[in-house]
């Protein structure tokens, strides 16, 4: 029988592809509740095909504890990073959401106009790979970039790598999905607001207030109930 | 067996989910036929699961009458404020529809611009609740809150809340639906306009014709036999 | 047994609603085979919900040959007004397409960019009720209003209505439908063409010639196909 | 039983069709693998209902080996004078997918902004028909005009065809399906991101690199087992 937090993470695979927050690529992970020095994630496998049985535990630096011949995710290492560093965060998202992606390209910062995107925090660093890098294919495949990423990504929430995507840090595998879900909802909304003129945002104090009451359980429950039940959860 | 107009207002919710005009948040009342100082509404649940079990009665500040253990919604005091103060009201919707969120974040006016969307009124005043309860978490859970969000809306069917929604009235429950959709209708539909030049809007005057017309019994027919067909009504 | 012109009125509401040119509101007709001086249009009913049963046939100036109780829609005379004018024209649709409303409400031309769009015309006149009937509900419900919008029509196959929607004509029901899917697809893709620059459109020679294309029965039989089995026509 | 290369032609076209790439009309064909002088492509029919017996093979000049009474697609010339050119080319894909279309009627360059995109090719050059074959219904249906628009595309992956939709061409199918795909987000997100401001693209050697890593065979299989899913591959 599958552990619950796998089974959970087996769901948050199906909820962020059936929300369109990643298509055939993008993955999620949790750190492992028995050693915080490993994660679980899937193979290399679009999310919306993820089961258990695709679940690999991974050491911090992205080795993987029984590879059983699979192939793992080259891009595991955003999360090693974050987890790293990251102690009280358990669970991360790395996605190419399409919305997100305009803010990226152009620098025009995204902030929060909505209550219920305050997680997404008041300030979302753009972190560019070619910087420190150069020109590649974009792709984050060793810990040193991993790590780089990670340290723009700071303390915060979220963080936009430029030509890319982003990455998603929560506390648990639910905030993170709640996370992931409206920084998409709230790019999509600011782009439009800016087309009609200056937008009002949340000032810090309002998103930090937004965010306790969005990630307090009652918020996280409905969500989730919600977001289970149009992926199909009860069939997993 | 569940009371017809306890069945609708399940419908009620499963239509709000299946239009878009709710997400995991947001949330639909009625006014109780048998009380006019008592109204329905369901638990802390998403709209797209709610089912009869789920519905609360409450007094209109808030108070259940048998809570039964269930978590109540801690914005129904949106609710209870509006029937307060407005007797000819039966039915009122809380939500957070992505499309009018720019309007009210940006100030631009929602003014209708089809015929279909007349109900939303002429003029749609927007509420701010940074103005007189400063920077919080945006939500309105207490009666003084509630009132002060129903003065804005005075006897409109609309009412926009910056940063986070809006709430609507009607009638009836098929009237405010009617309203919740088309206002969501109007605004999409306005953003584009407002891309390509200057709309030349339904004037206040034909506005109040339309809404006549798109809220007689066979427009509300019409479209409530329809949305019901698309929400799957006729398995709850 | 439903004659199989009756069905494919069915089956043509079914589309339409499919493919998101009308919603709960919105109506095709077609001429009578049998009577030029006659047309099928269903009773007050949404397109999705449509069956054999609810047609009903009309004079052309809207009166019901055998009406057994039902509500027919208030709307017809739009239909009746353009068959007297247009011999060659034996279907018509009336919709309110989302996206061709910001297009009447600013006066910005729409003409077509794409070869499979060229059934609309390379002139689309703008129809407004208000300048003959002054501020009212923007609906068509006598014959005179329904012949000013067939002279604005002219000899063409789409006029719009301003704050209200479009009226489409085609020498049979599947051109109509043609012409009717094509204009929703053209009026989106010039929005965001204008958002990008100035487009080079169709010529006046060239709409003629893409229209003889896909008005061809090679191309009506190919999308005819591929709309039926969208709609589950199979089972109707 | 059917040939797995025709399978997978097949699952082809659906993928497009359920991917938004096609509509009632576009087509994909592959060059044969027995016969480089000849192609396998369906008969005139849309993409989502084709089927193996609808797959007819043809000389690079367009002449049926056995048409068996079938209708074939008037614009299959746009293939043979692709794959007579292009003797690494295996697979071209013919469409109109909308979010292309503002593209090559403005004349705005289509660059990639995103790493998923590179395939796209950092240099997509616009076809119009009408500057060498004059004012027409813009179907490619001579060698002559197939021959002419072969030459637009030279030794890239993509080539606009204005007022019309684009050609695709791939080493394989699967890259060919991943670069039409990619395509249709890459004008999406290019088309929201010059809303905003002035997008930092790909480098033409970012847009290479990132092509080498989205065409090898661990992004190819992730992609195709996701689409081939979502198309319902399993049932063909």
């Amino acid at each position: 029988m599958t552990l619950s937090y796998l089974r959970d993470l087996v769901i948050a695979n199906r909820i962020l592809a059936n929300e369109g927050v990643v298509d055939a690529f993008g993955h999620i992970s949790i750190r492992s509740p028995d050693n915080p020095a490993r994660y679980f994630i899937s193979r290399s496998r679009s999310p919306e095909l993820v089961t258990a049985d695709d679940l690999i535990e991974f050491t911090l630096d992205g080795e993987a504890i029984d590879l059983q011949g699979r192939t793992p995710y080259s891009e595991r290492m955003i999360h090693g990073a974050v987890y790293e560093t990251r102690s009280e965060v358990n669970a991360v998202i790395h996605n190419h959401a399409y919305e997100v992606i305009p803010f990226g390209v152009t620098g025009v910062p995204l902030k929060p106009i909505m209550h219920t995107c305050g997680p997404i925090g008041s300030h979302i660093p753009t972190w560019d790979i070619r910087e420190k890098f150069g020109e590649g294919d974009h792709l984050v495949v060793t810990m040193d970039q991993g790590r780089d990423l990670a340290r723009c990504l700071g303390d915060r929430s979220v963080a936009l790598m430029k030509r890319h995507g982003c990455v998603v840090a929560g506390k648990d595998i639910r905030e993170a999905v709640m996370t992931a879900v409206y920084l998409q909802v709230n790019a999509k909304l600011l782009l439009q607001s800016l087309q009609l003129g200056k937008p009002d945002y949340l000032t810090p104090l309002e998103a930090e207030r937004c965010t306790a009451r969005q990630t307090s359980p009652v918020s996280l429950d409905r969500a989730w109930e919600y977001w289970c039940m149009r992926a199909g959860a009860d069939k997993i």
